[in-house]
């Protein structure tokens, strides 16, 4: 087994990433790809997805794409379910056997831990989609949300891009007036979507929706509440009050040695929205001081690339060799503790 | 003219209703047939869809299909937008030219507001979707809502079923506690939906998609709220705020002879969310006392045949005869007064 190849992807609902990586825990290449959310893009094609991403990943590291992988993890959005991840892999052995010998399938959350630890730990990720779950040490999990943007998704690109047009929209309509002036929010939207009415919109969020199109909002939004304009920002921190609650719903069942860590309670926190933790933080901050009892809590993110946890944990799950030091694979970029944090401003 | 045929098709996002009248106001015959929305069937589809439905009102009126009516109005949910309503229009006329001579193209909300007068008024439709819309003698028009499930829809049945599934969602994940206990209403959406878990519900809000199977839940939770469950009947007293504002961001806005009538302000209340006017009324009264100053509100509805008022429309528009007494097409089953109407248990 020197030269085992643990293949991981960690996939989205907007594009994947996928790593090789040897016994000695060196990425031998990596690539990124298409969406490979099977809700979203249906089973075949998300399998279709994944071989065509791993064979390029091969070519780049320069092994023969008829050489299966000995393992291979995937931690997908969407694969919340044991049925359809067996799906998913059994699909994957039949249409391409020479892809890879073994399969990992988890949800994209737990890639994510996996690379912080093999004992478990909280992940909330805020991406297009958003999703938060603790995994205690026995392998128990607890989730809150991650049903998607018609159920849940709080916090997420997607919903912080939809508040600002149902801002304007209940505003427009004298439905109900938004907290501050819309002007600046409802040019933005007019120009992202290229229209000129209210009634333009809805191609874009019926006929032809696109869930990422929606969602890419949310990083316009973000400069506009960098250069000052009160609705935006109201939006965000409302963003940061939800993204605070899905943390604090999963906390009580957290295992006490998650709970005791040095710098409080470990959150790994994953994807595009936490990029704006300058703007998240206060209603972040505001409302964890005002609804827990939370004393310190340190909020990481990975450095490391992704797919590196869903590779470690196929290695886990499979029994196969991989080096790794897990405090190269994070770092804290704002550590809460009661009190005195609002004054802090982090360093993301 | 004696023998003029004009035909109206009342559309919505379930299902579509046709009628023939002649000049006397006669309804000859009436067909119901699928949803005519083009945003969520295509537009291609829902012309097909209209042929067929007035085809088959032909065969039942006893009138050859090939002899075109001289007019059909369209009263249609989705046809907001001048450009679309055209194109509709055009395509009936290149690919179905037997249909009819010339056409009226409108929204559904429209459609109903002609079925009570040709001077204008209020109409608030609440079926699957929702919309509420104020045309005022001038042929103005001031719109509040209708931009669909994902953009608007409050108080509709969609929202209604659900508020109904997020209440449990978002109480099962500690995300959000429910105001009342979820059990009844959680039992009811598992049945409806035929799921165990909450993951299972994932492929009836996406993959497979069905806005009327999920509004569907709307008339369970009305039984459930009617035999007492408190949840139940809060998300309907909910409901009924969302519908009194949507009414009431569109009355700033109307004609002073629509304010001033006989009974106050005339709102024409149309689709099956009404018909739980019972569990609507605490919700919809206690918002008009507490947030707008005013006197007199009748809400009335149809007792014509859906479709008239899209063929009364077209008479208009095109100057056909049809005669029509508008007090013979709705009733009203709720006379709001002020400081009284909270002891007056209405007729609905």
């Amino acid at each position: 087994m020197s030269n085992v190849l643990i293949g991981g992807i960690e996939g989205g609902a907007t594009h994947s990433h996928a790593v090789i990586m040897n016994s000695a825990g060196s990425i031998m290449a990596s690539a990124s790809g298409l969406a490979t959310n099977h809700h979203l893009v249906g089973m075949k094609e998300c399998q279709k997805r994944i071989a065509e991403l791993i064979e390029r990943t091969k070519v780049a590291a320069e092994i023969p794409i008829n050489t299966p992988l000995h393992g291979l993890g995937l931690s997908l959005s969407g694969c919340e379910q044991e049925e359809t991840n067996q799906e998913l892999a059994l699909g994957l052995k039949e249409r391409y056997p020479n892809l890879s010998q073994k399969y990992v399938v988890s949800s994209d959350t737990e890639g994510s831990i996996a690379a912080t630890s093999n004992n478990g730990g909280i992940t909330c990720i805020a991406g297009t989609g958003s999703n938060t779950l603790l995994i205690n040490p026995d392998r128990s999990k607890v989730q809150c949300g991650g049903w998607g943007y018609l159920l849940a998704d709080e916090g997420s690109a997607f919903k912080i891009s939809h508040r600002a047009v149902k801002y304007c929209f209940d505003d427009l309509d004298n439905f109900e007036k938004a907290p501050f002036p819309i002007d600046r929010v409802w040019q933005l939207v007019k120009e992202h979507f290229k229209i000129k009415t209210q009634a333009d919109i809805l191609d874009s969020f019926y006929k032809n929706f696109d869930k990422a199109h929606i969602a890419s909002v949310c990083k316009k939004l973000a400069e506009l509440a960098r250069g000052g304009d009160e609705l935006a920002l109201c939006i965000f921190s409302e963003a940061g009050t939800f993204l605070a609650r899905n943390i604090n719903a999963v906390i009580p069942k957290a295992a006490p040695e998650l709970m005791n860590k040095e710098g409080g309670i470990h959150v790994l926190c994953v994807g595009s929205v936490w990029l704006s933790w300058d703007l998240l933080r206060s209603g972040f901050v505001s409302w964890i001081e005002s609804n827990t009892k939370i004393e310190e809590m340190s909020l990481m993110r990975l450095k490391t690339e992704m797919g590196v946890g869903a590779a470690l944990l196929a290695s886990d799950r499979l029994n196969l060799p991989l080096d790794r030091d897990y405090s190269k694979n994070y770092t804290i970029f704002y550590p809460y503790k009661r009190g005195v944090s609002t004054v802090n401003n982090g360093s993301a």
